[in-house]
């Protein structure tokens, strides 16, 4: 692939200007590859933020201005708005035109946005493995996408002339960019993305029931770990919503995992087995070790977390 | 209390120079609350870092020269060590001398520290709510415990001029002091520490059992949420098997509540209960900002991992 000698997209439309969307923008802009960036927003108080910011060199509500003379879509809305997002933009999409996405989950999303397809219109999903836990078109920055993975599930007998473009837009935002089926991609993110959300989720919520008294400690006392899930429980809703519902299959299966283990290790508490717990906190030190190692997750103790002054 | 006007302890003894107790070494001479500070530590490994950096004025494997003639004996050993540790130290202990410890779990350590001390020395355990994943002399640092909440638990009759010097110490070292009883301690800790320690191990076991191919795949895209959970899962695997094995009940209570939490959770993603998730994905969003608010947390996205520069 010579990515290094590709021309920039002609015109890439941008639709959902949240955290992903808006550092796609920033970041076409900044590293040149893209001449004109279109933002597609249906609300009007983010396109009046995208205007003040300067993102993008069109901002519209209107999904066919978005759409026409298009070569590059990208999708950014939540994955149960993307099916309704396709529907709007592609019957004015030109032949050739390519049509991507950022969904968290891909099968359902292949399946919302392919039917409303015209023929001659390239489908190459994406899944850039990056975000925080903030929201909207001011949480976005140029280099969100540095050093992290991109994933693209292109069905079978895609043009591989459009996987190409998309793969080389990715790469030139600095991502990683890998291929797998739109299966392979839900099962995997099921256990490294949708779990460890639902689980976050599920012990603040917890915690969040807890007799008042109680509640008000466990805020105070935080440091002592509850804090560093309360971080990925304070993503997006709506966005965590629709991913549930669209993932559930494998998601179901992941939790089914973990509650056996989760049985077996309370098995272990309530009888005492020293040696069962020991084997197991040492075995999982490893993992972190080899994330770190591979470069997705700062070495620094407490993810690097501002400190106090030494002085 | 007029803990500004206490002078510093005579003879300060940590014993166990890890995360902890070497970071009460050093902040303990970086403000001046100890005249001499005597390091005991069981491990030579251990003896010699601590000569090299220098952060003791004695440092000595003997319990009993520890012991004698010190004011304050601070525990920082796992908590299954607890109670050895004690009955090696007590004997050499003199009258008005202090026994008091830094373990995660209190009702446990009292129990075991509690028979060995002779008439005329005070008992005042302790819990400073800060740390890092990191283990070992070196990962001590004298700011750790600035800005942080340190919890102690006198039992009833302790004398109170033994805990104000416990509380002065804390308090000179950047902490905030609150006394409870040990049992509420470990119900309170229980949900804010150790429920989620047990659940990042168990994530993390989860992954760590995956085909391999997939596992591979974890460490990979780790960045999507699992990643989080790696690092409370990479903490010392002794310490934490010893706070499960000795605050058993109150884990496993907590534990109860967290899996009929996560059993409805698991419902409303099987039955496609899309409001019932987006309710519960929005509440636990408040806890964060209180936790932010209380100082307890950063309010940089990704908790402030470092990212590529914006150039």
């Amino acid at each position: 692939m010579p990515e290094e000698s590709r021309g920039p997209i002609d015109r890439l439309a941008i639709v959902g200007l949240g955290l992903i969307g808006s550092s796609i923008a920033r970041a076409a802009r900044r590293y040149g590859l893209a001449r004109t960036i279109v933002a597609v927003d249906r609300d009007p108080a983010v396109r009046d933020r995208v205007q003040e910011l300067g993102i993008a060199d069109h901002v519209t509500g209107d999904p066919a201005e978005g759409a026409s003379d298009t070569d590059l879509v990208i999708l950014c809305v939540p994955v149960g708005a993307i099916g309704a997002a396709a529907a709007e933009m592609a019957p004015h999409l030109k032949p050739g035109a390519i049509v991507s996405d950022v969904g968290s989950v891909k099968g359902a999303v292949v399946a919302a946005i392919q039917p409303h397809l015209p023929d001659g219109v390239a489908l190459v999903p994406g899944h850039p493995i990056a975000g925080t836990e903030f929201s909207g078109p001011d949480a976005g920055f140029a280099t969100l996408f540095q050093g992290r993975w991109c994933i693209l599930t292109p069905p079978e007998g895609t043009d591989p002339a459009a996987i190409d473009t998309v793969r080389a837009l990715w790469a030139g935002m600095g991502a990683n960019v890998e291929t797998m089926s739109a299966d392979h991609h839900d099962h995997v993110l099921a256990i490294t993305s949708h779990l460890p959300h639902l689980i976050a989720y599920n012990i603040v919520g917890t915690a969040a029931e807890l007799e008042e008294a109680t509640q008000s400690e466990v805020i105070k006392f935080s440091a002592s770990g509850f804090r560093d899930f309360t971080r990925i429980a304070a993503s997006d809703p709506t966005m965590w919503r629709d991913i549930f519902l669209n993932n559930r299959d494998a998601v179901l299966e992941m939790l089914g995992r973990f509650n056996e283990d989760l049985s077996a290790l309370a098995k272990a508490v309530r009888w005492g087995d020293g040696e069962a717990l020991h084997a197991m906190f040492t075995r999982t030190r490893a993992i972190r070790r080899s994330i770190v190692a591979l470069g997705q997750e700062t070495a620094a103790p407490d993810f690097g977390r501002p400190r106090p002054p030494e002085e």
